[in-house]
């Protein structure tokens, strides 16, 4: 075969790959936003049925064949060498593992979810333990078949952030550790700040309203997205004008919904924004988990917990909410949104603090997988790590163990990407900074054109370069989690005039 | 094999194409529900792929052989007998069809949808009409692989309503006409009821406050059904307990919505009601098109349209609607959604006056078919027959030819079945008052009553027998035209004091 009719092959196959991934991605989209409940043991015995049929595309040994071969041909363009080798890699971290136990590992995440949900609502860990207990016996075995002189949590680390393991999280929350929890025992005895009016009673039907025309500022819009409701928020995509997201309102609380959904648009700008010729390509996911939630986690954090965000939309909210907030001023309601506590749900937490609720998922993680945790019992393991490091007492598994959805998926290494992402988006604001003044563009209805910097500078190479190039790329330097560290001391020495 | 391993092979092989079948579902409900429109060209392609893996796999020479061979299997139980003996008649109707035409038909359809909604939505058939052109022309070449002396319409037809074709419709259109065209000249002739207060203001908030309540009073609930909303409603399934319906809620029109709530209500309960030991197998889909209408317009017109009905509904929505419905009485409103008056819109359309939309409908797709009408200026067709038949001047295209979704899935032939099952729900309604007081049950909250019958006398067999034998299963008689005439004559006399 020449060069061109290999590359006709590897084309045609990555197609494939892509029709099922398309299928298996807008099964899951469905399933947790409107499927139907008792319908979900059909649905997950034929979706994992369908991620075999996948599993056997990938790992077709005539395919890893021509994918070794185009590796080293040097006719090869350089977009598609390296996705190549991502493949490749892939295949052969996923060809060891026999079908039949890979698909009864995705009928059994399919299957932990429906029992997180309900143990979850029922605020009852026992019902999920022996879910997450199996997940973690399939999880070891699987990845055991890998051949690999990395410990098992180190390679899940490595799958979610390539190049991370446990001795480099470990350094990099020594670091954040050292800094943040001297910062919050100050702002701890600090004047407190109001927050109390966040609280309310916010009927959801007007947050929707709110809701409208944030989207609208964000230009998120039903040509390329759309947003539906979930048990826990997320995004999911399949190509440049696909992308979805989940959002999950609270009545007695303004901004979670808010802060929620900017998050999950700043996952679906990143997918929207790659280079629409990598579509269906694995060049088309993002870097790294890392690099993703750098990207969620600034539109979140950098730009939805700004001043110049909520100058914006304050005066809009209060018009929704005038009996709650009308006399709150702006200056009130970006204190509270801002407040630093210790408090019990993660993706509600503020900056200070959000780093403590990773950490005690990473240290947890790490102890189911090092043999030192055990699932029995984990809920009480839980609330005494969050008694530790945030000081707060855990009233029920609902806002304890069950609060995310991530061990029910399957997905164990992935918190501490949240963190890590959370310092790499420093850099990249600050970058930013340097070429726009992103307050102006906030205030003034002009976040376009921060998302086209964004465009620009990141999302469009999707993951054409590794996480450290891509770093180096945009910022010029190397990754250093000073900057996080100098924005939130800044932020909060400020915030409670410390 | 022993027969026992020959029906797990089967067994196997059906479970396969459930998948698919699962995955090619809930792909086109999220296609035409939620999905964002820019997006469509990578999702149809992708899908279209995965039809053409389906139909590698309904069409598999092994998997046809063993069908043949089970077929004369003295062993195969008579349930499987009667599921082998229609998956080898399908199996032969589709092998003929070379696999990447019928890929490239799968494709034109999802291409065909998006093209009529963007037609529609602009008013203007000229942006549907090649679409449909290549649908005509691609339709009678898939049909006429198929080794038939029927003609491309009547297999159409028959595909739809076994044992149907053009010279039974014509006979029955007849029949309908000749009562039904007599009655309308009387109605237009009588004194003429009020009706205007319907087309009032009612938004569509509200609407949806009044539709929750509905879906109570159905039973229709998250456990095993879920309500969107599309630009033409639907109901699709994939097992008992997984059924969607949508709706389209009109702001000027209070009951446009409700009305497709029940009747697309009344295909998801056939679906859901089905023997759940039929799940994933052919005998879990519903007898025939006619049949399956027969459900959703017993229950939007026999039920959804009565006074019991609304004796219970109507406190409630006059609750919602005080401003605009506060003044009018139970009585008046009743007359008024049942007014019989020549209109636009066929899903929207009197009792009375419905059969000729369908027969609109049925005369063009018969001119399309044997050549005598021309997609070019089709529109201009369709406006003449609706002055013809109804009296009406159709305004733009939005109202007129493109009304209807089902061109633009490739579907000719379905649109008589709306008639067919509307009659042959006289007949089903006709026994079904024998058996239980329909009207108390109505008026009094117990609307799950009158659906255990269905499921016990009709929805339960699902595919296990053809419509004739069904209907003289649960009527005792042959299908007969007359219960339905019988039964309009005499509500529209009632009503207009004829």
């Amino acid at each position: 075969m020449t060069t061109e009719e290999k590359l006709k092959k590897y084309q045609d196959w990555i197609f494939k790959c892509s029709a099922y991934q398309m299928a298996l991605n807008i099964i899951v989209i469905d399933k947790q936003t409107v499927a139907p409940a008792a319908g979900a043991s059909y649905r997950d015995e034929r979706s994992a049925y369908l991620e075999g049929e996948l599993f056997s595309l990938e790992t077709d040994p005539e395919i890893v064949a021509l994918l070794k071969d185009l590796q080293e041909d040097p006719e090869v363009d350089a977009d598609n060498r390296r996705a190549i080798g991502l493949y490749y890699k892939k295949a052969q971290d996923t060809l060891c593992i026999p079908k039949a136990e890979f698909v009864a590992f995705k009928k059994l995440c399919a299957e932990s979810f429906d029992a997180w949900i309900l143990a979850k609502s029922k605020a009852d860990y026992s019902l999920f333990a022996p879910y997450l207990e199996k997940m973690i016996e399939s999880q070891k075995r699987l990845y055991g078949y890998r051949k690999s002189d990395k410990s098992i949590y180190d390679r899940m680390l490595d799958d979610f952030e390539p190049g991370m393991n446990q001795e480099k999280y470990d350094a990099f929350f020594a670091a954040l550790k050292e800094r943040l929890v001297p910062l919050i025992q100050k702002v701890t005895k600090a004047k407190q700040l109001r927050e109390d009016f966040l609280t309310q009673n916010f009927p959801v039907e007007e947050q929707k309203k709110f809701m409208e025309g944030l989207l609208e500022y964000l230009h998120f819009d039903p040509s390329w997205g759309y947003q539906n409701e979930s048990e826990h928020p997320f995004t999911s995509w399949t190509c440049e004008n696909d992308c979805r997201t989940t959002t999950k309102y609270l009545e007695n609380n303004v901004i979670s919904a808010v802060l929620s959904t900017v998050h999950e648009v700043g996952h679906a700008y990143y997918e929207h924004n790659i280079n629409p010729k990598y579509d269906g390509m694995i060049l088309s996911e993002g870097v790294s988990s890392g690099m993703h939630e750098s990207q969620s986690r600034l539109l979140e954090n950098y730009l939805g917990r700004s001043m110049a965000f909520w100058s914006y939309h304050y005066p809009r909210l209060q018009k929704h909410f005038p009996k709650q907030l009308g006399e709150v001023s702006l200056e009130e309601f970006y204190q509270a949104i801002n407040v630093a506590k210790p408090s019990l749900i993660r993706t509600e937490a503020d900056e200070l603090t959000y780093p403590m609720h990773v950490l005690i998922r990473y240290e947890i993680e790490k102890g189911l997988f090092n043999g030192s945790i055990s699932t029995e019992g984990l809920n009480r393991t839980w609330n005494a790590k969050y008694k530790e490091y945030l000081g707060v007492d855990v009233p029920n598994d609902q806002v304890g163990i069950l609060q995310d959805v991530h061990w029910s998926d399957g997905l164990f290494g992935y918190f501490p990407t949240y963190a890590l992402g959370t310092a790499y988006a420093a850099q990249y604001v600050k970058s930013m900074r340097k070429d726009l003044d992103v307050d102006a563009l906030l205030a003034e209805n002009h976040f376009d054109t921060i998302m086209n910097w964004l465009k620009e500078h990141i999302h469009t190479y999707g993951f054409r370069y590794e996480a450290p190039e891509l770093m180096k790329m945009v910022t010029g330097e190397e990754f250093n989690v000073n900057d996080f560290l100098d924005y939130i001391e800044e932020k909060y020495t400020e915030l409670y005039q410390l």
